[in-house]
C-alpha cells in the first residue's frame, strides 16, 4: 500500500523521515527526505504532504527530528526550550490545521518528561511516540475499515470523492479504509472515483492509491457522478469528514453535499467514514463550522496554464456541509453510528469516557 | 457580442468566412480564415468551432465557398455533381452532429435550382442562403430570449452549465440568450457558471462571452453548484439541449441531470432553452437517445499534462438525460412549454404545422 510518510535509519543510526511529493503524484513519485525539523515544516507548508492525519503525524516526527539535530542542547532545561522552538516552527507551517497542533500537544509532555535524558535516548523515545501515533492512526483505520465493510454487500461498486485513503493518513485510510477492509473480507469492491475539482485529488490521489492496491477504480468528473447513480451502478457513496458537528452534520470537502443529496435521490447509502476525533462536540451543528475559501487560481488554471478569461470572478470554498439528514451513518473506530445517535453516544461518553484523539 | 462564425469581402470581391478558434479561447482570441470548402471542413473537423446550431452554419457557408472557388465548372450539370462532392467532403467532418447534414439538406435544393446560373450569381445566392441560416438562427435565439426573459424576477442570478451561447449558434445564443434577454429588458442578471468538466465550456467560453457583454459571471466548478444552491443564490437553473424527446426528458452536456435533481430539491425552476428543432418527435423518451462516450484524455489530461495514473478506467459520457419531472419548462422560439404539454402541441402542430428546422 501507498505511504505517505515512513522512517529509514542511516549508518550512524540517524532517522531520516521521508514523505512522498503528493503535489507531483501520480506521474512523479518524489521522495522528499527530511532530515531536520526545519526542512519537515518546509514539506508541510509547502503541502507535499496534505491531509488531516498526515499532516498531525509529519509534525510528530518533525519534533523527533528537532531532538535528533546537533543543536539540541544536552542539559535538560534548555533542551526544553529548544523543543519549544521546535514545536513554534512546525506549528506555523498550517495554522488551520487543528492535527499539528494536537500532534505537538501530544508529543509535549513526553520530551518534558525526558529533558534529562542522553540524547540518544530522547532521540529514540521521540520517535518512537511518533511512530506510535502513526502507528495507532492506521490502527484506527483499520477499525473503521472493519466496522464500515459489514455496510457493503458482497459484490459492492462504490462512490468516492476526494482523498480519505492512505496518503491523507498514516496509511490504509479512511473512506479507502472501508473499501480496503471490504477487499480483505473477501469482499468484490470496485470504486468510482470523483476527480475532485479544482484539486483534482481523487484523479491524483485516490485513483493512484487504489491503482497500486489493484483494486479496479473508474476515474469520472463529478459532473457524471449523478448520471452513474441513475444507471444503479453505485451501491454506496462513502467519504472522509474534516469536521463532524454534535447534530452530525458533516464538513468535507465541495461536491460532498450534492453527492448526498444525489445519493438520496437514487436511494444509494451515504457514508461517513472519519475517525471519532473528527466529531467536534463544542460544534452544534453544520453552521457553526467555517468555510475555507481558497485562491482563485485552482479554478482559474490547470498547472500554469490559463483556462478562464482573465478577471473573472471565482467562488472557491475549499469544503461544504452536508446535513445529518442526508447522511446514512458515520462510521468510526468506535463503531457505526447513525446521526441522530450521536448526541445520546456524545452525553454518555463524556461522562463515561472523555472523548479524544487516542 | 462575441460571434463564433462571421464574414468579410476582399477587394476581388471575394468572401471569406471566419472562424474563431473555440479550442484556444479564452486565452487567445485567433481568427480562422476560410477561404475554400476544404478549410472550413478542416476547421469543424478539428473543433474550431463546436456547438450543433454553429456547426450547421458553418456548413452551410462552406458550401458556399466551393461555389466560389475556381474550381467550380460554369455548366449545370458539372457544376451539381461538384457541388455534391463539396457536401460530401464537409458532411463527413463530424458524422454524428445531425445540423450538418440539415445545413447540407437546405442548400441543395438552392445550388441544384441555380446550377445553371453564372458563377457569381451562384456565389452570391449561396453566400445569401448560407447568411439566411445564420440570420434565421438568431432571430429564433432572440425570440428563445424573449419568452424566456418572462420567467425571470426582475433580479435574477442564473446558474448555467456548458455553453449554449453565442458561441454555439449564430449568435446570442439560447440558454445565455435567456440571460440577453432579461438583461436587455431591463432586469439585473448575474451569472454562476459551472466550468463544465472535462471540455470546460462553461470556463473557457460561457464566462469568456458573458465577462465580454459586461454580464457579472462567477465560474464555479461542477461541484460547488450545490453548495451554492442551499445558500438560496440561485434563482433559476438554465441549460441549453442537445435532444429533446417528445416526452420532454432532455438529452445535454453532462452534469445537467445532477443539476436538475439539486434544483428541485433547492425549490429552484429548471429550465431548458433550445430552438424548436431540438424537439425530435420520433424519439419517444430519454431512454431512446444514445449517449456518445469520449476519450479517457479528456479526463486524464489538462492540456498535455498528465493528471491522473497511467491505465486507470476512466468513463467519459459527453452527455446525460434529464427526466421531463425535474424540467420546470422548455424554453422555444414558439413560445414556452411544460414538458407535459410537448406531447399535445406535438400532435396538434404535426397535423396544421410541420415540425421543421425552418
Amino acid at each position: 500500500m501507498v505511504e505517505a510518510i515512513w522512517t529509514t535509519t542511516e549508518k550512524d543510526g540517524r532517522i531520516t523521515v521521508h514523505l512522498i511529493d503528493q503535489r507531483e503524484l501520480p506521474t512523479r513519485e518524489i521522495d522528499v527526505p527530511c532530515r531536520t525539523h526545519k526542512e519537515m515544516a518546509d514539506a508541510i507548508r509547502e503541502m507535499v504532504v496534505r491531509g488531516a492525519p498526515a499532516i498531525g503525524i509529519s509534525a510528530a516526527f518533525g519534533i523527533a527530528l528537532g531532538a535528533q539535530e546537533d543543536l539540541a542542547p544536552s542539559d535538560g532545561l534548555s533542551f526544553s526550550s529548544y523543543m519549544e522552538e521546535v514545536a513554534l516552527t512546525i506549528g506555523q507551517t498550517r495554522p488551520t490545521a487543528v492535527n499539528l497542533f494536537w500532534a505537538i500537544e501530544r508529543m509535549r509532555p513526553v520530551w518534558q518528561k525526558i529533558a534529562s535524558h542522553p540524547s540518544r535516548e530522547r532521540t529514540r523515545i521521540l520517535f518512537a511516540e511518533a511512530q506510535a501515533i502513526k502507528d495507532d492512526d492506521i490502527q484506527r483505520n483499520r477499525k473503521i475499515g472493519t466496522h464500515g465493510q459489514a455496510l457493503l454487500p458482497s459484490k459492492a461498486t462504490v462512490l468516492t470523492h476526494c482523498n480519505a485513503g492512505a496518503l491523507a493518513t498514516g496509511g490504509y485510510g479512511t473512506a479507502l479504509g472501508v473499501i480496503r477492509g471490504a477487499v480483505e473480507a473477501g469482499k468484490s469492491v470496485s470504486v468510482f472515483a470523483d476527480e475532485t475539482r479544482p484539486y483534482l485529488q481523487g484523479a491524483r490521489l485516490t485513483a493512484y492509491e487504489l491503482a497500486a492496491d489493484g483494486i479496479p477504480t473508474t476515474l469520472i468528473t463529478d459532473s457524471m457522478a449523478a448520471m452513474v447513480m441513475s444507471q444503479g451502478r453505485i451501491d454506496a457513496v462513502i467519504v472522509g469528514a474534516d469536521r463532524i458537528a454534535a447534530n452530525g452534520d458533516t464538513a468535507n470537502k465541495v461536491g460532498t453535499y450534492g453527492l448526498s443529496v444525489l445519493a438520496r435521490e437514487h436511494g444509494i447509502p451515504f457514508y461517513v467514514a472519519a475517525p471519532f476525533s473528527t466529531i467536534d462536540p463544542r460544534t452544534p451543528n453544520g453552521q457553526a463550522i467555517p468555510i475555507e475559501e481558497r485562491s482563485a487560481r485552482e479554478v482559474t488554471h490547470a498547472g500554469e496554464r490559463r483556462m478562464a478569461p482573465e478577471g473573472i470572478s471565482v467562488y472557491n470554498p475549499a469544503f461544504d456541509v452536508t446535513p445529518a439528514r442526508n447522511i446514512s451513518a458515520i462510521i468510526t473506530e468506535r463503531g457505526v453510528f447513525r446521526p441522530q445517535e450521536l448526541s445520546d453516544y456524545l452525553s454518555s461518553a463524556s461522562s463515561q469516557e472523555p472523548v479524544s484523539q487516542a
